[in-house]
C-alpha cells in the first residue's frame, strides 16, 4: 500500500473491486428483435415507464409497443408522466401499478429522470411502505426487479450505474439512493433517438457529463494514473463533440461519442480507486434543484467554474495543470497558475460560449435568500472534505459568486 | 450509420454488444476471505492450475492453499507445469483430472498461459476428444467449467476476456480460441505479486500490453473517437509505468497501473466497435513463435515497429501523426510525416532502449529458413486486409526487416 500526502491532495492506491454488469446495446435499431428477447429472460409483465409525450413523438413509443406485442405472451402496463428532478410521489404510484399487476421487469424509456425512477420502484416493489424512505435511509433496498432502459438522453449515465436521485419537492430534498440491485440489466443505446434533443438540454446534458468527470478528476484521493488519462480522454471527447451536436443534431458521430461517453463518465470505472470521491458541485447543485427546480445540467454548468476558481491553491495547482495541458492543450511551458487560470476560462468558454449555457443565477431569479440554508443543509455544521476542506462559508461564497 | 471512405482507411460507426461480465478484486491480499466465498459459488472440487514453481517460491502457493483449506468442504486438486507457449498435450491431461474428479470450478494461478490453458480446460471438461479440436475448429464450445483466476504476469490481458492462445509443437501451430463460455467470472488482481517478475519478463510483458492497444489503434476500421483517447491514456500509461517498474520492481503504483492496463488493453472495451479488428503483428508473431517457441511479448517488440514502417503510407500519416502527438507529445507542429517516422522512432526507443528488449530475430538465431512457409500460412495464397492490405511477399519482407 502506497501512501503519499501532498498537503491537500492525498494519493492513496486503495484496493477495490470492479464490477459492471450491465449489457449494452448500442447502435441504431439495435432494439429490434433483441428488446423482447432480453425482456423474457425475466418475464412477461412490463412496467413500461416514461415522461412526457416526447418519445412518442419521435415514434419510439410505437416501435416498442409493436416490438412487444410481436409477442403475445409479452403484457404491457405503463406508467408515464415521470418529470425532470423526479418525484418520490410519482414513483409510489408506478410501485402500485406493479404490486397490482405482479410484474416481472420495468422497461425505462428516457433519459436519467425516467431511469432513475425505474430503480427506486424496482426496490419499491418489495417494500411496504413510502418510497423515499429508501432515500432517506430508513430502509434498505433488499430486492429489486430487474430493470432494462432505453435511453434517450446523454447526460446522466444512470443507464449504466446503481446510483438514483430524487426529489421531494415538499421537504426541498434531493437525494441519492445506491445499490447494486439497481444496476440495469440490459440498456439500449441508439445515438440516432437523441437526434431530437434540442440545443439546450444537448447543452445541459453534456455539461453534466463533463460534470461527473471533474468530479471525479478534481478529488481529494488520487489513484492510478491510468485513470486521470482515460478520464481526459473523456473530457476531451465530450467538448469536441457537444459542440458538433449542438450545431449539427444529426450527427452520428458526434451523438454516438457524447452517448458512449455519457455511460463512462459514470458507471464507476473511472473513480472505482479514488474512494471518498465527494462531487462538491453535486452536493451544491441539488440544494439549487431541490429549491428551485431548475435543470440539474444547467445547475451544474454555473456552478463548477466558480467552485474550481474558489478551489484553486498553491497546493493543488498541479492537478489544474495537468487538466489544461491534457484537455485543453494549453501550452505546458507556462507558469503552472497560469495554465490554472487559463483551463477554467476555456471551460468557461466552452460551457457560456459554445454551448450558449447560461452562467449566472440571477438571470433564472435565484437570489441569496435560502444560500445560508441550502449551506446548512450541506455542512450539517461541518465540514466537507471535498478537493478542499469547505465549511458553511465557503460554501455560501461559491453561492455567491453565482449570482 | 456514418460511412467515410478514406482511401485505406474506412470508418464505420458499427453497431456493437458490450457485456464484460468478469468480476475483479483489484489490491493487496484481496485473495483473503474473498476467494473461497467466490469458489464456493460454483461448488468445491478446485482444479488448481498453474505453470513452474514460481508460484510457490514467491509463498502464493501456499497462501492459496491455507486459504482454500480452511474450508473443510472444498477440495483441491492440483495440475501444475503448464509452460509458456501452452501446449495442448497438457491440457488433455488437465481435462482428464477434471473429468475424474469431478472439478466445479477451475482456479488459475499464473500469467497469460496459465489462464489460456484453463479456458480451454474449462470447455474440454463438457467434450470426448482432443483439445485442440476447439482450436481447429472441428467442434465448438458449448459448455464451459466456470473460472476463476489469479494473476501474476501483467501481460496478455486473459483475466478478463474470453480468447486463449495455445500452441501445437507438433505442427508448429499457434492458434487462438474465442468465446464469451471462457470469459473468467472472478479475477484477483494483486500488483504486489508481480514485485518478482524479472527485467526481462516485465519488458515483454509490457511490450505485449502496447501491442494490443497498437494492433486496434492501427486497424483499417476506426470508430467511436472517444476509444482513441482512452487507448491513447492507456498507452501513455503503459510507456511510463513499464519504464518505472523496469528500474523499480518494488512500486506498487507501478504495478498497479500496468495491471490494469493490461486488462483494459485487451477485455474487448477499447476495439468494440472497431470489428473486424485483424492484428496483424499478433498474427506474425503466432508463426515465429510456433516454430521457435520464443517469448510472445518479445517476438511483438521486435516485429511492431518494423510493421509500422512497412504500413507507414500518405493515405494513413494522420493516424500515426495522433499517435505521436498524443502518445508521445512529439511538436504537433512538424509535417505529419516527421511526426509519424519520430513516432516510430520513439517507440523504438521505448522498447529497445527503456525496456533493453532485442530489437532482431538474429540475436533469437532465427533466420529466413522459414519465413516463406510462414507467410503463406499466414496468407493462405490471398491478401491480409490488416491496417494495410499484405500480401505474401509483404509479409516476407517485413519478416526480412527483422532480421
Amino acid at each position: 500500500m502506497l501512501m503519499k500526502f501532498r498537503k491537500d491532495l492525498m494519493c492513496i492506491m486503495n484496493s477495490f473491486v470492479y464490477e459492471i454488469p450491465t449489457k449494452i446495446y448500442f447502435g441504431e435499431n439495435e432494439l429490434n428483435g433483441n428488446l423482447k428477447t432480453e425482456i423474457q429472460k425475466y418475464g412477461n409483465n412490463v412496467l413500461l415507464l416514461y415522461g412526457g409525450g416526447s418519445i412518442k413523438k419521435i415514434g419510439l413509443y410505437q416501435k416498442i409497443i409493436n416490438e412487444l406485442e410481436s409477442n403475445n405472451d409479452i403484457k404491457v402496463f405503463e406508467y408515464a408522466g415521470i418529470e425532470p428532478n423526479p418525484r418520490h410521489t410519482a414513483i409510489n404510484e408506478a410501485v402500485k401499478i406493479c404490486k397490482t399487476n405482479n410484474i416481472d421487469v420495468i422497461l425505462a424509456v428516457g433519459g436519467g429522470s425516467v431511469i432513475d425512477s425505474s430503480k427506486l420502484i424496482s426496490i419499491g416493489n418489495y417494500y411496504n411502505g413510502d418510497s423515499w424512505d429508501f432515500v432517506i435511509g430508513k430502509t434498505k433496498p433488499e430486492k429489486a426487479l430487474p430493470i432494462i432502459t432505453v435511453l434517450t438522453l446523454s447526460a446522466t449515465g444512470s443507464e449504466m450505474n446503481g446510483t438514483a436521485v430524487i426529489s421531494n419537492m415538499e421537504t426541498h430534498q434531493k437525494k441519492g439512493v445506491k445499490s447494486p440491485l439497481i444496476v440495469p440489466k440490459v440498456s439500449f443505446l441508439d445515438p440516432t433517438l437523441t437526434y431530437t434533443v434540442n440545443k439546450y438540454q444537448t447543452a445541459c446534458g453534456s455539461a453534466d457529463i463533463l460534470s461527473h468527470i471533474l468530479e471525479t478528476y478534481f478529488s481529494r484521493n488520487t489513484g492510478l494514473s491510468m485513470l486521470d488519462r482515460v478520464m481526459e480522454g473523456l473530457m476531451k471527447t465530450v467538448i469536441k463533440y457537444a459542440k458538433i451536436a449542438y450545431i449539427e443534431p444529426n450527427n452520428y458521430e458526434a451523438r454516438a461519442n457524447l452517448m458512449w461517453a455519457s455511460s463512462w463518465a459514470i458507471n464507476g470505472f473511472v473513480r472505482i480507486d479514488r474512494q471518498p470521491n465527494i462531487w462538491v458541485c453535486h452536493m451544491l447543485e441539488h440544494q439549487l434543484s431541490a429549491f428551485y427546480d431548475i435543470t440539474h445540467g444547467l445547475g451544474l454548468a454555473i456552478l463548477t467554474p466558480k467552485y474550481m476558481r474558489y478551489a484553486l491553491n498553491e497546493s493543488n495547482v498541479d492537478r489544474y495543470y495537468e487538466f489544461g495541458i491534457n484537455v485543453f492543450d494549453i501550452d505546458k511551458n507556462l507558469p503552472k497558475s497560469e495554465v490554472a487560470r487559463k483551463s477554467i476560462e476555456c471551460l468557461e468558454k466552452f460551457l457560456y460560449e459554445d454551448l450558449e449555457l447560461t452562467n449566472d443565477l440571477k438571470s433564472l431569479n435565484i437570489n441569496d435568500e435560502h444560500f445560508e440554508e441550502m449551506a446548512d443543509r450541506i455542512c450539517k455544521n461541518g465540514t466537507i472534505e471535498g478537493f478542499i476542506d469547505l465549511n458553511k462559508e465557503d460554501i455560501v461564497n461559491i453561492f455567491n459568486e453565482c449570482i
